[in-house]
């Protein structure tokens, strides 16, 4: 990956907005400039100035690997285990001119916002949107990492579907599927994959439970993988047989909204028209107030980043960005049913990277 | 579970500290008041007032299950996928006569906080130490639900131990010890399990790899399951044989420390006196500074909760508290040892509840 440039780019941005430095605390923010994989839940801390210099702020019990892995000179550790984790960025902040320091408004908490202003006395603003624009259309190099985790949770969702049948657990399954994304080389999942039969899809459950599958039920089975920090999203519904005609219905009218709202994705649109196509359709069958959730999101790093593919979001589309569409269904005492795949822009349309069968009901 | 008397715990607390009350966006504090399950990553928000009432906003997909699973009568909804989830606290604050807000210092975001300062001008205030206070402490009826995630931990070390041999990847034995959890009732893995082999242990790198594992190297397997919302936390260091005179003497040594630490572990103790007790025996043979991090930590609802087990920490010990003791020691060029058992605080002593062999070199 040519992170040098990406870490001009971010510096560009920040030059034009007058903005001195960022100081990045999110995972996926991190990793897109260090390519340095951290384990779940240990904070590290970026900070990159205006004219591109960049130091990386570890634990103790990573700096070595860092040291060893990691492209940057300038590493630096906090203690272990110790809240005062913040301090090497006094220094940072003193020694250098810094009046206006951007950070992530989603992530930094109230304790680290309150050590900030201890020895930091400028201002902070949110570089969010910077950073999301970054990284919602993925580079040349990005985008075979991004097919590979579509490959491997399509791999997974081929594989596990092989165990289904009456009286398997929802658990089951899905514990199946993390073990075999797992297998294939995902470093872990986009997210814990989960399974909902029945009444859990309606609900909707979003986790796999001890509930046994049977027939008459709609099942939907929601599952990604992460290969090298680049998550993938895939969802399939199912049955085992014997459905109603209202069951049938709900599937084919998600399975139909979402094939038309891929047809519409293209270079140049805005992001709510996409979702448009695929509302006005389940609207129109009766069903607008059974779709309550988003057509689809991009991702990449993160399992939810730009663009929203939703109401109101003008997000203009572009070549090279990466999104779900997964409009969905949900009826009391009937069932669901949403397709979800992922798809690439393209300069000239899309193109879909998930490739599991889309009609699995029987 | 008694809910209702957790609630009047925490109203008692907030009342002595003059706080009107908490608005609680942390997954495990909100679920130890609520006891429903919801997926990682969705966020809900719970509040709490001095008097007892308690008010549930959650996202509109949750909306059927929380009415349906929940035992709390004031659920709200906000909408999926809108940044404006904060909107049902307005009406709330503004509703009550609440001029101090308990805040969770470490879980609030920027984001949030100017939320709050535009609908409420009244004085935040962390209630960290209330919340970590009162879950520190677990009931009898908590106590069974983390036996039995300890218990799920031991069956995945012991199942996933018998596939390793040379040339097996650590990825693997972790991606099966993480599929034997969930095929044992684990709702999922208190953090992604990690096999750390040769150098991978020493850097430490605490996420499993493609390397291979092979002989002369200590092997360092690190899991936990999490069983109706309670964590576990299990380690062993293991060989295939062919270990140096000095990776035998670092094992032992971690294991020896492990144990008189264990040993030391009952009420009224200060939690640094366990730590310097396994601190002392190591920098006595001269390993001080391989042994970077603390000694152990609380777990409960979530992986780590008071007491920290390290040096300065002074909370005191008391009976149903449940910590790790896990010293660990890191030799460039030579391996890493960490023997980790989960250990509940008694009247008189400690008992230990993972059971694993812990003796595992050849």
């Amino acid at each position: 990956m040519d992170l040098k440039k990406r870490v001009l780019d971010i510096a560009n941005m920040l030059q034009s907005n007058a903005i001195d430095a960022v100081i990045l605390f999110d995972a996926a923010n991190i990793r897109y400039f260090t390519e340095l994989r951290m384990t779940e839940g240990v904070q590290s801390i970026l900070v990159i100035t205006a004219d591109a210099e960049i130091t990386y702020i570890v634990p103790v019990l990573d700096y070595k690997r860092a040291i060893l892995n990691c492209w940057i000179n300038n590493i630096v550790i906090f203690p272990e285990d110790n809240p005062n984790y913040l301090m090497p960025l006094t220094q940072i902040l003193q020694e250098k001119i810094i009046q206006k320091v951007g950070i992530e408004e989603d992530v930094l908490t109230y304790h680290k916002i309150n050590f900030l202003k201890e020895v930091f006395h400028g201002e902070l603003i949110s570089v969010d949107n910077i950073l999301t624009n970054l990284r919602a259309v993925k580079t040349e190099e990005e985008i075979p990492l991004i097919r590979k985790a579509a490959e491997i949770a399509d791999q997974a969702m081929f594989e596990s579907l092989k165990i289904v049948q009456e009286g398997v657990r929802e658990a089951d399954v899905s514990a199946l599927a993390r073990y075999i994304m797992e297998k294939n080389g995902a470093e872990r999942t986009s997210f814990p994959p989960f399974l909902m039969s029945g009444k859990n899809a309606w609900l909707p459950q979003r986790f796999s439970s001890d509930k046994e599958i049977s027939k008459s039920e709609l099942i939907l089975f929601d599952m990604g993988a992460i290969y090298k920090g680049y998550c993938s999203d895939l969802t399939r519904t199912f049955s085992l047989g014997n459905l109603s005609d209202h069951q049938r219905e709900i599937f084919y009218l998600a399975y139909y909204a979402q094939q038309e709202a891929i047809k519409a994705l293209k270079p140049g649109k805005q992001a709510w028209e996409i979702d448009k196509v695929a509302r006005d359709i389940i609207s129109a069958a009766g069903y607008g107030s059974n779709f309550p959730h988003l057509t689809g999101h991009g991702l990449g790093m993160s399992i939810h980043e730009k663009p929203i593919i939703d109401v109101g979001s003008n997000t203009i589309l572009m070549p090279n960005m990466v999104v779900t569409i997964e409009p969905g269904i949900y009826v009391e005492g009937v069932g669901a049913a949403r397709v979800e795949d992922m798809v690439l822009i393209t300069e000239t349309g899309c193109e879909v990277l998930t490739k599991t069968d889309r009609n699995l009901i029987n």
